[in-house]
């Protein structure tokens, strides 16, 4: 069986080409500590992934606490402090993660009122934490200034005026950014540079809007302008893209200086304080085993170079450089663990099959795959395999045709019903955006360290979901 | 302004001409008894909107008990009794639903353990419940036989095995159809005919693993072979997609008709209880106003009579027709109500600029969008509007960019913050895909019915979120 013939169009990088190849764990794609131990069974931070399954059950999120906190410190040191480094919560968010944020001195971000009051629910500091969204309600407004958060990002003229109303009704002074779109969109490896942007964030560079929300901004009572945002695309793994998106900002940012001072009510210690350029999250991971992992190091310090050469350039002070990463703390230190429930052949061709293996889980907890197109490394983790391998597709139970996790990936013909198979870097965005769909619950999460598990969030039930119902 | 020139390639079928035609609700895409009032005040059975707004909150989903009722009827009737048609429950399952579904003498069908669960939770009876899956546990095979369901539709040779033991284990015979993959894809109006089938369901016709496992199942110890099972896409208005999936099975049919007398366990009392044929679901709905809404008369006369004509060719007894409505009753019966928060007008050419309406929905409550392109009509509910159209994108409040709700569509420019938009036709797959993406919790479900709302589903809370937390 001669899979380059039954395949043709999969491009050879994403194969394991060999089932001693399969048995490898890539170390960069999973968590710190994954290993295959001696009796075959994977593990993370000392935890065998069978034990796991046997008393939380599948399918079930693993997170390793201790590459969590890992990649929080590598941030922190790479961008010069952890109050530089704001964890973009959306990515997956609960109040034992929020404390590690916390414990291990980074800033959160959080971007909407759920997830404020989440945030303030686990006790994190709120004069660490930014607040984001398009649409942020009065309500959400009154809590976060009421709260004493860091940052408010200012993403359209009607919350200056909303946000003004809460600082003058609570009596506080409320530090802000504005939101700006300046043009530059990236993915992976490349960018984009537009002037005019159709999207629904920020104020537009190109149209004066930007500079206009600025200036405003800096004389509306309640409010005082510390800085500029904006956010460049996802998985990002050059500075090159964030580059250019700062060097457009602190375009801005020098006719920002030029016109704050002639403003009645711009003194000099509110120039002093416009000194923050946050530009956002979007840092890449590696999903794939033929991806590369971020280079912390080299990003932090290639960024910083190049905003300081544009600050340079456009005669303004160097300003302080915020950064936002979700995905890249998040995504690599978690994996779900699903079990094998039914194997089929399905000829595709008059010579060729693919194998399906579905699995106890599916779109409800990792949509990504179905929205995005995403792709996941797969392995199996109750025991080494020995077959040949065999184009296959892993699949949940949903009942929908299109409820694939990985699409196309060469397995071990010898997995088999009862085998466990875990995907990893499902950290981010697949606990934080799983449904119910099919009445199928979401599963645990369950934390590891050190030899040690323990549940963070338990499974959820059928009576979870029929708790909401007003009969 | 000339939307012309600023939106070329928006196809003139999909716009509002005047503001005037905006205001008028197309009833086809809307519940029965949704209209505005003489205040301009939609209502939906006597309810008014802006009444379920401030009750309730927004977003919020409103659903017409009277209008669902009215399709369950219609369905019955159209296809000679509420026992042919099985409500496709994974649309939206509700206790309250699975009882409206029985008042109405419909069979239900689900696809899970969980939606099991929720069928039995709600007393459906057993005898009307249809269960598919693609990878059925033991434990819900076991619950299923246990609980005495109608019929098991097979889906692996796996399956056959496990049901087996269940029914040996519980000492009952389960009645089971075999789900076959006919090779025919239905979208819409066009159909594509195939041999070979590259998905996750059922047994390939083509291939003779159908034929295999039918004949396997009819000897299977505990098993009663009943029938055959197919589903052909979604979204489809014609009888001709299905007729043509139908005359496949009818060829099958023809030579199981032959095969299973031959076999040792197969009696005559067997032979005349292979008699059910299921075509599935997929019956359309109309989610824009240039579509039509389906003719279920129509379609259901015209599929009736060429499945008749196919068995008569194919020489076999007119088989039962089973069908599994789920969007085509549920789609239309509900809407999803939102307040606009934020308004902007974004630049997106030299020349023009596309006007941006946040709500304090999106993504969370309706994926079907950014998952599907799926387009929803939408309509201003707390007023008549009087504006002129413009441009204009619904977006969510969701920290993602793409998390939009409609993509394109001319709205009067008086829309402002404050104001409640209906979108129409939410009622299949928008709450039952809900996330609690960004810590935006599950809106209500209210039903309203002759002038009277109550709550069927409340609100998620937040603290519904931290209750999942182990600390």
């Amino acid at each position: 069986m001669d899979p380059e013939t039954k395949l043709p169009n999969v491009p050879l990088r994403r194969r394991t080409q060999t089932t001693v190849e399969f048995n490898h764990i890539p170390a960069h794609v999973y968590p710190q500590g994954t290993a295959r131990d001696e009796d075959g069974v994977v593990s993370i931070a000392g935890v065998d992934l069978k034990t796991i399954a046997e008393e939380y059950g599948t399918p079930a999120f693993v997170l390793n606490e201790d590459d969590f906190r890992a990649r929080c410190r590598a941030l922190a040191t790479a961008f010069d402090g952890g109050e530089r480094v704001h964890y973009a919560s959306k990515a997956f968010l609960t109040k034992t993660v929020a404390r590690w944020v916390a414990e291990e001195g980074l800033a959160i971000d959080i971007a909407s009122h759920g997830e404020l009051q989440v945030a303030l629910a686990a006790g994190f500091p709120a004069d660490r934490i930014t607040v984001h969204g398009n649409n942020k309600s009065r309500e959400f407004l009154r809590l976060a200034v009421q709260s004493g958060v860091e940052l408010i990002v200012i993403d359209s003229f009607q919350e200056i005026d909303r946000l003004s109303e809460a600082c003058e009704a609570l009596g506080r002074t409320q530090d802000v950014l504005i939101r700006v779109t300046p043009g530059v969109h990236v993915d992976t490896h490349e960018f984009i540079a537009t002037s005019h942007e159709d999207q629904k964030f920020g104020f537009s560079l190109s149209s004066g809007t930007a500079f206009k929300a600025a200036t405003i901004a800096a004389t509306t009572p309640g409010l005082r302008l510390r800085g500029l945002h904006c956010h460049v695309g996802s998985q990002v793994f050059e500075a090159a893209g964030f580059a250019l998106a700062a060097e457009r900002l602190l375009g801005l940012w020098a006719r920002l200086l030029e016109e704050l001072p002639t403003l009645d009510t711009f003194d000099d210690a509110s120039l002093a304080n416009f000194n923050v350029l946050d530009l956002g999250g979007g840092y890449g991971i590696a999903y794939m085993p033929d991806q590369e992992a971020l280079d912390v190091d080299e990003v932090a310090s290639d960024l910083k170079s190049k905003v300081a050469k544009a600050a340079d350039e456009a005669g303004v002070p160097r300003p302080i450089l915020n950064v936002e990463p979700g995905r890249a703390i998040v995504g690599p230190s978690m994996v779900t663990v699903y079990r094998v429930g039914t194997v089929k052949d399905v000829e595709v061709s008059e010579h060729s099959s693919r194998r399906y293996l579905s699995v106890d889980g599916g779109m409800s907890d990792n949509i990504r795959p179905a929205l995005y197109e995403a792709e996941y490394d797969c392995r199996v983790v109750n025991r080494e395999v020995s077959g040949e391998l065999i184009p296959t597709r892993i699949v949940g139970s949903h009942c929908e045709s299109g409820d694939i996790l990985v699409n196309d990936v060469l397995v071990p013909d010898d997995v088999q019903a009862g085998d466990l198979i875990m995907l990893g870097a499902t950290g981010a965005y697949c606990f934080a955006m799983a449904s119910r769909y099919n009445m199928m619950t979401r599963p645990p999460v369950v934390t590891v360290s050190e030899g040690e598990h323990r549940v963070m969030i338990r499974r959820e039930t059928i009576e979870d979901v029929l708790a909401l119902e007003v009969e």
